[in-house]
């Protein structure tokens, strides 16, 4: 009776969902280094009218969009 | 009755619009990480007088380049 | 009679396990330079109320779940 | 009657050539998000006595050779 | 009768000796552009109690580290 | 009767060799932006007593290092 997964793959029937996936994985660090929601919210407020926060954020998807890209052969199956 | 997805596929035909489909990609988590379009613009005007700024958004177009031209092969048999 | 390895392997059972070698890859970097654990508590106080440093932490958690995922080939064989 | 491409090919006869497409892929960027030449010319000159700056911009050129290079499979066949 | 390498090869026997491969290689880097080891000793003090910088370090020893891993076949034959 | 080029091969005999290419390739890269060398001086002066320009700096080359090492095969025949 586990727990469910929250990463149980990282295939994804699309590339846009991939996206999406990217986009968790690169939450879910931030999420293991601050747990309090209440926090991260506050904080969501800044770095979201702050141009090169947004860049960065951005970075971090791009990165972790190569891996379940690859992951997903570049959904060339498609 | 999908939506459209906004990422059907990582396939271009060349390596120009790979380029452009980078660019979309560095600016699709910018867009789900601030909504509103209107403060992504004024953010657009600090960001794109700063030379910093500026490389910093190259950097994500760069790792996205990479997943796009992998997922076409370097475009290889054009 | 070796002490026991803090990174005997690469492999993990699932992704979600690999995510969290990232994590233990990502930090373990940070303890070679900062051996002293009351100093890293100290600094782990402001980074993570700082969404830029948290940002950054993500990234390279990021760069190392490539890494881990690649060596698990994806996990594609679960 | 199609304009020139500016992206015909990723492929170069030699390392040198890729190298200054890395160049172009970097700066590529940078003139979709601010292309406003005379801005460019003003932002070069800060960013070109900025030690930080420089090695920025380094980074993104050692992304886009990354892709160059896998593009030309590392001109192993020269 | 040559001097000995710092670097006669990519390969560890270990995930664990490669890992302390890649943070050679990050500061190896940092030596040859200070060499002095005064300053990277009075340097390092600072580095050492900010987070961020630590962060930035334990970026570098990842990057590194997906090279040495790739060399060894992420030592799948262990 | 060409000038000799600056990167004729990304083939090294060693990993040494290698590491000391893609320094070569970072610095190219600052070259390109600022080719004033007496510039170039006096910034290196700024950032060689600067702990994270130096890992900006050792970043820059672990990705040219990326680069290298694929290119001969991370030297496994040797």
């Amino acid at each position: 009776m586990n727990r469910e997964s929250w990463l149980p793959t990282l295939k994804t029937d699309t590339p846009e969902e991939g996206y999406e996936l990217a986009v968790k994985l690169a939450r879910k660090a931030v999420g293991m280094t601050q747990p309090d929601e209440d926090v991260r919210k506050k904080l969501r407020v800044d770095y979201a009218n702050n141009a090169d926060s947004l860049t960065m954020a951005s970075q971090v998807v791009a990165l972790n969009f190569q891996t379940v890209a690859a992951a997903n052969n570049y959904w060339t199956n498609n």
